[in-house]
């Protein structure tokens, strides 16, 4: 008989296949789970877990690295604490920043959990027209990812009219690609608000799965219509979960995370949206199943998401079922510790992304031809409850050629180019911003990644574009007299390589000094990142200046008079 | 508004995600399905179903073409009567009679339904010293494979000492291979009774499924432990039905056909066990569900599987849903019609395969060194009821150098090398096989097609092993007189070009001949032609002599006194 490396014996363990728990024991062998029996065969080590629960390691099936701001290797050594043991990251932030050889930099790096890849299909986010950004994931990129058996989704496609209508556009060439070379493989989607036809459309092109926000009504329609739905947490309401239920929806329905903000990161990861879920009345077992075997299955990952011979020993002890409660995380059959010994390395490239000049006050002054009177301005109007903008016109003074914007009560907003190309500074005019004096600037600007400062003072607008040069790129808040909160993100201009716990606490001080300028939203961070969002309605401004994203057409920031 | 192809009204819809029919219309454009709606969009056609109930069409996870003696071309135009319109084939007969080359031959052959592959693993059956093959479908031949698309499954693997033991099996090079190029695709086994350690051994080497016979306790324990579990006739049984609906089994299952011998072809493929099911309690939703949905998401085949956007519009109308009856297919969204315009065409190659010499009655004759006296001869003793046979020791008389064999009840069986080798004959003694005087000779005699005669009749034996020849293969009945059935099958000598009537017609006269010359079992096509497969117990004779199949070891046909 063979001696086995370690049995778990006392064990309540999770069988996805029945949806229940049952009494055995867990023989693991080489990192994979060789037996479930209620015998003893003969072990190097015996581990009583008497009598709790073990459950798969959890599987994000749709993530983001980068929106945690750190690497992969920091990422999975505070995302595995919380029983995540495998994900399926798009990495298209990097992808944006640094295109096919960004993303492999990062797909090189060490990892306490398994990594697996989403092929970013929307980089850049529209076009080199109207974005400028440091690489392009186009079709050789795409074909080249395709040789990497790691990768195994294509990643949420979004474009609807490129899909839909385009067969040259980027998005319609790479889905033909992906469906040429790996025709099982599943093509991800982004479809917010589509029903009817339009769905349909969209699924006709071979779109099969959507995680954005979901409705009752509009995810029982999709899931109708043959989508796989990934829920993430601002999807997972109470309602929600009642339609799971009550329509038993649950072979078409994964938790994934989507975007976790480094602050957050602190305290959980997917485990959070079990909790909530659990909480909101759903069994733990359908809970679990929706975090490990779904998501195996939806991205062909045979050997996992289950506690079953030959799958990879990745386990998760609960001190509690109802509330889950983590004991114990178990990965490859290793005990996961807190120590996190593996360390992130990248090239010089990566950390000398950020390639503008150094602006003064001078470059700030918005100026018109006329000398004084009034100008009509084409505003951005923030909305504190989504990531979405309105467009106002308002009328300003004007007094030696210099539009007065302070005075009424607006921001400004610079985007700089700042990968070499060296285009001229865009200006932007924002509502609802700020209400005391000060700048933010940042380099996390989605999806692009310029350089964009937001400030009521010149000063301090100067003093943040200045400093997020010196540094590489980062998040940070200044006054005219300093820099009061800073998050360093030299790594692409987007990523840091601080431990999680302390580039959590420079993210809670960033997001607490934007408050005290008075930006109002309940994320500061993305609300601002997102004024640069070509692809989020409704008016938003990019390096190539100020564009309406439903018709795609520039806009000027003030009317001719 | 697009102005689309077909659309059908007053449907009965069945929803593989919601798991029930709805009343909706079905838009179909281009082969697939565009959209259901409730609306009446402007259609070129509009087909008005009168209520009547729509299912996807059916999908065969696990099957062999050669089964049913026929071309992929006359099997889809039989088997899309019966709905069946897709279907993953492993082609292992015609890969043991001229490997990689003839699976691409009859890879190209049109066919009116899907045709997806699975890569044979296991040609020869055993090893080439054991027996001779036309070709072997080693690594080379498998990487070669894999670069196909349509290629998306390993078929059957079940050498289990060479799965779980031995690194330099061939099939655990291909398993590597596989787990290499394409890790996400599914690895398909046949393990007949393993359970306990034996099974999650089996697993581990990372084959997940099984079709072979299931009892209730075996099946559950297969499924426990993440096994994909494919029901084909053999083990669709009243208790199995009870044991999927008791533990609500079905996303882990699927119904498969396997082999279907081209007689009861004529009458039904894979409906058939939906009607089965269903006679046995399953409702007709959750059996449509396990011949649809389940085998199309177990082959990663996202794009069918499904009456929803996206899918090819295959669909089967029925008349009557509690007994599967048949009303229409539409493949593509085409009417299928009795009509079969397609036809098949192979190489010369494949047209002369059978390389043997014609034998004599002298080369029949079964001599020893004795003038007299007695041998005790190692008998193969058919079993009715199954493919396995049992090895018995019998006292024979000889006299002037000649066994007596014949007066001793007993059929002499020859199995004679056909790939050009000229190797020397081999004979065993089969008892419980015939008692009447004739001969059966066949070239479809599994797996690796060498040319067999069973006969009680030296001259008719004679007779038979010649028009074997002549015709280049096929399984026919000879009495001394004359060859009185015959079912010529030329290509490969497995295979008929005839329509499937035809073929049909000429095989149950084969079985009629068979019985007539007192061959008892239920299937005695099968049985006759399973005498020479060395992995199906107990004793069995290949072109290199009889094996002790569990032993692997020659056996003689006589003891040495």
């Amino acid at each position: 008989m063979t001696v086995i490396d370690q049995l778990f014996i006392n064990a309540q363990v999770f069988n996805v296949y029945l949806k229940k728990f049952q009494s055995t024991n867990i023989a693991v062998q080489d990192g994979q789970i060789y037996w479930l029996t209620n015998t003893q065969p003969p072990a190097q080590k015996v581990i009583d877990l008497n009598g709790k629960y073990v459950v798969p390691g959890l599987i994000d099936a749709h993530m983001h690295i980068e929106s945690s701001m750190t690497t992969p290797t920091a990422f999975s050594a505070q995302a595995i604490q919380f029983g995540t043991t495998t994900i399926i990251a798009d990495d298209h932030e990097i992808a944006n920043v640094a295109g096919l050889s960004g993303l492999q930099e990062f797909m090189k790096q060490p990892s306490l959990i398994d990594v697996f890849y989403a092929i970013p299909s929307s980089v850049p986010s529209t076009n080199p027209e109207m974005e400028t950004t440091g690489g392009i994931i186009d079709e050789a990129a795409t074909a080249e990812l395709l040789k990497n058996p790691r990768v195994i989704a294509l990643g949420e496609a979004m474009n609807f009219q490129g899909l839909v209508d385009e067969p040259d556009s980027l998005i319609h060439k790479l889905v033909t690609l992906c469906r040429s070379k790996r025709p099982t493989m599943p093509l991800e989607g982004h479809c917010p608000k589509y029903t009817g036809e339009n769905l349909a459309r969209f699924i006709n092109a071979g779109i099969t799965s959507d995680h954005t926000q979901q409705t009752p009504t509009g995810m029982l329609e999709k899931i109708a219509n043959g989508m796989f739905i990934e829920i993430q947490a601002k999807s997972l309401t109470p309602e929600i979960i009642t339609t799971i239920m009550e329509h038993q929806l649950y072979e078409h329905i994964a938790f994934v995370t989507d975007d976790v903000m480094a602050d957050d990161l602190q305290f959980g990861h997917l485990n959070k949206l079990l909790e909530k879920a659990i909480n909101y009345g759903l069994s733990p077992e359908m809970a679990i199943y929706m975090a490990t075997y779904t998501p195996a299955r939806r991205m062909g990952l045979w050997d996992r998401g289950a506690i079953a011979p030959g799958r990879v020993a990745d386990l998760i002890v609960l001190d509690d079922l109802a509330t889950f409660k983590i004991s114990a995380v178990y990965k490859k059959g290793k005990l996961v510790s807190a120590k996190q010994p593996q360390k992130a390395t990248f090239s010089d490239n990566l950390y000398s992304s950020v390639k503008a000049y150094p602006v003064t006050s001078t470059d700030l002054k918005l100026c018109v031809s006329q000398v004084s009177g009034t100008v009509t301005a084409n505003v951005i109007a923030i909305e504190p409850t989504s990531t979405f903008t309105a467009q106002q016109q308002m009328i300003l003074q004007v007094k030696n050629h210099q539009v007065q914007w302070q005075e009424a009560g607006l921001a400004l907003l610079i985007v700089q180019e700042r990968y070499g190309k060296h285009l001229p500074l865009q200006f932007a005019l924002v509502k609802g911003a700020l209400n005391q004096p000060g700048a933010i600037g940042t380099t996390w600007a989605h999806d692009h990644h310029n350089l964009m400062v937001l400030g009521t003072d010149i000063k301090a607008m100067v003093r943040a574009q200045n400093q997020l040069i010196k540094q590489q790129g980062g998040y940070l808040v200044a006054t005219n007299q300093e820099v009061v909160a800073n998050v360093p993100l030299p790594i692409g201009g987007i990523v840091s390589n601080a431990p999680i716990s302390k580039l959590g606490q420079q993210l809670a001080e960033v997001r607490q000094a934007m408050q005290s300028l008075g930006y109002q939203h309940f994320n500061e961070i993305m609300s601002l990142s997102t004024l640069s969002l070509l692809v989020s309605p409704d008016l938003k401004i990019s390096d190539r200046g100020m564009f309406d994203v439903k018709s795609q057409k520039l806009v000027s920031l003030f009317e001719d008079n």
